[in-house]
């Protein structure tokens, strides 16, 4: 189906054909999955092969404020820099935006990251959650969230997730049309996780999460095993969530996490994500963990590794790691 | 089957109760499988999941000298110095010699290897062929090919390989007492082939090959992918010896490669043999090909690399890796 047709279907009588703001704004969280989100079963819909879960990120994420201008085209800031119309970044946006507007409605978009762009920090998750719920904000749509969350997987997928804080699942979905993949908060608060971002790198990386993934489901025969194990590593996190088992959500979310990056070693060419700064990470938390520090990791597409943890555990890995950034995804 | 039953067997009308000569040696090279050996159906016996195919390393290997003495225990010598009884490295000596030789028959063996050993060079392979050979002189057994090779699989699986100078094939087999698991040199000679070995870590391995593979059998969901794919691999690497095919050797030797660590770093808890040093060297190894230079890399269960590239490129090589040790497996 043709994704303005979608587009105008999900709007339908919400559908407004002149800003009800002078302008608007609106944050989203990013988020980094449990158990992850690789392959897609349609990739101009951005429809997932299995579901996902996923964690937010609190003050990570992507604040972005919208204002109708008399220009020709729309105009896009990331981080108070204009951003050329050629790149992907301003492309990806703007193809969005032409998606969901009215014909001859031209916008400033002013974007401020606060997680770095394209270093498997899921930036493109909060910014296109923001953008949405910033637009709905603007339009005057008052979209109901699973509205919102399809919209907002359509710009990219992981963004169906950022809408909410805490624990987020994305159903995997059935139809077509995607009218089912969309995303939901679950309503479990878990005062004592913590989560711990640890930038191996800030470059950009040279093969997307959207290619990578793309390279995997088409040359990895392990791939072909990926959508059970995550179906069932979701089921157990998900479990453990409710249980608050820490062991066993962390254990689960890496073994996941290590999983989908071998899919992508056995690709062809391998695509290899991690730098070396990445492997000793890995294995000092292996030591960490040997030693009874119950310490686990995750990693998306990308080199960069998150510990899991609890806050008992919080002053000793911050003295091991200097760098580490420590999130509280549920103290606001 | 009883090992000492099956050994029996496979030596009938050859065993002798007394040593034909004073003393005996026997050199064997290490080896390098291009598709790997990863996985067992019988862990006592080393047989196989799957087949595998080797490349000899020429003067890399091991020489072992063999002596009766009057003594009450085996005396075992690597590099000049006696290995203490309750290494494991002489444990799995002592036990194959129990059961091939005559009771009462004590030796004194003596083993210099010229690679690392336990560091991912195979030298488990080259050590057993070259006690097995020893071993056949010094008893006067004159056993055919295709049972020495048996007799090496029992005290390590690749061992079997390491018999012969050049290209090995390894038959998975069907039988289970194995008679028709072993190894065979194929004919074909390709004298510009290079090896490059790059020694990232002489550390001795915190998990074997024998542990690691059984602990991914186990735990690894994605293990379940590999004995298709390396089958078809296995497949591929002969087509391309015979075709003198170098890119498609290199490429599916390296696929392989990753494939195997892939399904390590699968299970759980994962398994990477990897250290720093080998994820910059493998990042280095994707830029010179990305750059025209057709150079493929392998990589055992050990942190360490091995290049192949064709003789034309050697020299550039040589001045990109100072540390590279170039094999050219042909050249006698």
């Amino acid at each position: 189906m043709q994704i303005v047709k979608l587009v105008s279907r999900l709007l339908a009588s919400h559908y407004r054909d002149q800003p009800q703001l002078a302008q608007s704004q609106a944050y989203a969280p990013s988020n980094i999955a449990l158990s992850k989100y690789w392959g897609k079963r349609d990739t101009k819909l951005n429809l997932p092969i299995t579901g996902s879960l996923s964690i937010s990120l609190a003050k990570h994420g992507t604040q972005t404020q919208l204002k109708p201008i008399d220009d020709a085209n729309h105009r896009i800031y990331l981080n108070h820099k204009l951003v050329e119309p050629t790149t992907p970044f301003a492309h990806k946006v703007v193809t969005w935006l032409k998606w969901v507007l009215p014909a001859g409605l031209v916008l400033e978009v002013k974007t401020y990251n606060s997680v770095p762009t394209a270093a498997g920090l899921a930036s493109s998750a909060s910014g296109f959650a923001a953008l949405v719920q910033a637009t709905n904000r603007l339009m005057g749509w008052e979209l109901p969230d699973k509205k919102l969350s399809i919209l907002a997987r359509l710009g990219s997928g992981s963004a169906c997730r950022s809408l909410w804080h805490g624990f987020v699942e994305w159903y995997v979905g059935e139809c077509d049309d995607g009218n089912d993949s969309f995303a939901e908060p679950l309503p479990y608060v878990w005062s004592q996780l913590r989560l711990g971002l640890l930038q191996i790198s800030t470059e950009n990386k040279t093969v997307s999460s959207r290619q990578g993934m793309l390279h995997t489901v088409q040359t990895s025969t392990l791939y072909k095993k990926w959508p059970d194990q995550t179906t069932t590593d979701l089921r157990q996190i998900r479990s453990a969530i409710v249980a608050q088992d820490f062991e066993a959500l962390g254990a689960t979310a890496e073994r996941n996490a290590m999983t989908m990056h071998a899919t992508m070693m056995a690709a062809w060419p391998p695509l290899v994500y991690w730098k070396p700064e990445s492997v000793a990470t890995m294995h000092q938390v292996w030591d960490l963990r040997r030693q009874g520090i119950p310490v686990y990791l995750t990693m998306d597409a990308g080199p960069n590794i998150k510990l899991l943890f609890l806050k008992q555990d919080q002053v000793v890995l911050q003295d091991i790691f200097n760098q580490l950034q420590v999130v509280a995804p549920f103290q606001p």
